[in-house]
Parts: structure tokens; C-alpha cells; sequence
């Protein structure tokens, strides 16, 4: 029988990698995907695609609505999302950061993990090819994962201990890209623009879209996504 | 000028007298209150009640679906609330410990606190007069402090340090209820029971019930609530 295991999914590039290498390890696979009030929700429908493809067990699309609270570009159209920015010199974190979204998306995971007697947890985090935000990096995970063995029932009662698996964290982005191609995984399914027209056309100069971008040009590959 | 805080407002009697000591401490009080599917979703309208009694300066009231996960009596009437536990002599965790909430609650919290530039959560839990939920004791508490610290762009750029606050966390009920008389609460508008009517009537027989029907009789007071 397959080991249950919970995946956080967006849709984008990484975490679509990330369920294809917990596929691949086995696992019997649930997402969860959390609709927060991201001004890029095309990436729902792209979370579907992927869960479909990969064949999950059981897909839950989570309505937080984080967006009321404002604080970041990507859940505000008052806010810019910033544009061409050169992400080998730049230093500060993007307006694009949510305010506590991995803490968010994490725990979520663990109420849907423990429901299921699951104890592994999969998310798509890398601190190589990134916009530097907090909550992307391993001793934030690392934290997480002490947490949830103090947090729980299961964990208390010595059921098992959870793991929060981040196969993607020290790969570059070329790195993850060959990887997901290995394993299969059809690009042209997945989102990963903070701001595509109403089409879901990435617009091929914010962050996402431009480490994207160079992951597949270092890769000595072709995006199949098609910029506007 | 008042500091500002995140108080984590259930309804009950406990994190309504957590919400008084806020107050009474100078805080300016946003409240995060979390509708999970909760089989007492009579609890929601009494923290409207209290978050105008204090005068809340905001009070969000977030719709979390945990409820879909299943996996507690609380959020499910597939599985019965117990009634008329001995919590002297009980020791297993019961079937209302719904999996990871704190850890959910606090993350919602985290992430209303940064965008409001506060530093300051505050949480009723209580382990001692308590149903044995791991993520009400104080390592769980002083883990996810950790975290905080970890995982937000306002701390990793020394903007201020998070912490919570856990003014309740080892008094006995009978303490607590003296605390929010001192302080002005109304315990009428409150509302603990797991299982109450569709009228909001408590059940009396509840673990919450008994709790705080032994806290009254041990302050020497009596519950204003009507129970059926």
C-alpha cells in the first residue's frame, strides 16, 4: 500500500516539480492548494491540470482569504508587482512577499496531514533561484518541522513523526527543470507569471517569469509557455 | 499612541478574558476569530458581542473550511462530543482536539499581524484546567514564537520581534474567571459549550462546559449562562 503524503500545490513550475518527485518516490498523493486572493488565481486552474496529470488521490482547493488583510502586490492592485528586476544584484524582498504564507500554507498541511494519519508533507520551496523571502529557506523549514512535532496528537502520542520533504530547495532552477522533464512533467500545464492577462499569457518580466525564464534558457531548453 | 495586537478571539470565556487583559494592558485589539465548520458556530456571533464590548478596532472573522478534513467531533457529527469526562481522572486527548488548529490559528494571526506592523498576538490557551490539546502547552507556544521569528520579512529584518502572549496559560479556571470579573468581563455574551442548541444553550455536560461550570463554582460564583 502507498504511503499517504500531502502536497502543497500551486501550479507554478516548482511545486508541479515537487509532485512529480513525490510521484515518483511513491507516494499515494493529496494536494492541497490554497486560494488566498492571489491576483495570479489562473494558477488554480493550473493546480487542477497538475493533480489530474499526476493522477492525486484527492485535490482540495482551500479558500483563505488572506487578501483582506492587503500587505503584498501579489494579493493587492494597489501595490505594483515589480518589473525586469535584476535578481543577481537585488537585495531586498519583493513587494511580491505574503505576509506569513508558507506558515499559512504549512499548516494548513499539517490539518490536512494528520486527518489522514499522514506524516509526510511535500513543498515546492527553493532558496537557490529566489526572490528571498523568509519563508522559503531551511531553517524556516526546519523550524516548521519541530513544530509540528509538538503541534499534534499524532506526533505527542508517538503515531509517527512528521517530515516536511523540500526536494527542490538547493537546486537551481535549470536544475529543477531537468529534473521535472525527467520525471515527466508537461510544463505547458503550469502557471508560474504573478500577473497573466485573463488568458492566463504570462507576462515574461516579473520575478516568477523571469527566473522561470532563465531556468529554461540555462537548461538549454524551450519554455513551452507562450509570453505575451 | 496604542501599540497595536492580534488577539485570537474565540467567544468563550477564555480568550474573551485574554481579549480583557489586552485591553487592560493598552493595546489597540484587532481580532482574528476563525469560522472552521465549527459545530458551535453559535461562538462566532458571541465574539462580535465582545469584540464591541472592547471596542476592537478591528475583528475579522476569517472562513477556514477544516471542517472538509474531518478527523474531530467538533467539526463533525459523525463522531459524538464526550460528555461527562472525568477530567480528573481522564488522560486520552478526546475526539474535540481538532488537528493542528492553534497551529492554523496562530499562522492566520502571524500573517493580520505583519501587515498591521504588530508584534503582539495574544491566545487564550490554558493548560491547566484543559482538555490535553498538544498545541495548548507551552513548548507548543514557545515553538511557534520561534518560528515567527523565522518565517516573516519583518523580523529577519529586525523591524521588531514577534511574541505571544499567553496570559491565561497556567491559571486554573477559577483564576481566569476572577481575572475577567476584575476586568469587566460579561461571561453572559460568552459562549463555551461544544454542543449548544440552536438557540446557543449550553449543554452543561460538555468537557468546555464542566470546565467552566467547576471554574464558577470554584471562584464561589455563579455561571450567568442558562444551561438546558
Amino acid at each position: 500500500m502507498k504511503k499517504p503524503a500531502v502536497i502543497l500545490l500551486s501550479g507554478g513550475l516548482d511545486s508541479t516539480t515537487c509532485a512529480a518527485i513525490a510521484d515518483d518516490a511513491g507516494y499515494e498523493m493529496h494536494g492541497i492548494t490554497i486560494n488566498y486572493g492571489q491576483r495570479h488565481d489562473y494558477e488554480l486552474e493550473a493546480s487542477k491540470l497538475v493533480a489530474k496529470q499526476f493522477k492525486f488521490k484527492s485535490h482540495a482547493i482551500i479558500e483563505l482569504d488572506l487578501a483582506s488583510f492587503g500587505g503584498s502586490s501579489l494579493v493587492s492592485d494597489k501595490i505594483e508587482i515589480p518589473k525586469n528586476r535584476d535578481l543577481n544584484t537585488a537585495k531586498e524582498i519583493p513587494s511580491t512577499y505574503v505576509p506569513a504564507r508558507n506558515t499559512v500554507f504549512l499548516s494548513v498541511a499539517l490539518a490536512k496531514a494528520e486527518t489522514l494519519n499522514a506524516f509526510d508533507i511535500f513543498i515546492g520551496v527553493n532558496a537557490i533561484d529566489y526572490s528571498g523571502y523568509p519563508d522559503c529557506r531551511p531553517k524556516f523549514i526546519s523550524k516548521f518541522e519541530q513544530l509540528m512535532n509538538l503541534a499534534t496528537k499524532d506526533a505527542v502520542q508517538n503515531v509517527g513523526t512528521y517530515k516536511i520533504h523540500t526536494p527542490l530547495i538547493k537546486l537551481t532552477k535549470s536544475e529543477i527543470i531537468e529534473e521535472g522533464i525527467e520525471l515527466g512533467v508537461n510544463y505547458e500545464i503550469t502557471s508560474s507569471c504573478y500577473s497573466p492577462n485573463k488568458y492566463g499569457s504570462p507576462c515574461g518580466c516579473c520575478d516568477a517569469c523571469n527566473l522561470r525564464l532563465k531556468g529554461f534558457h540555462d537548461a538549454g531548453l524551450v519554455d513551452p509557455l507562450e509570453y505575451r
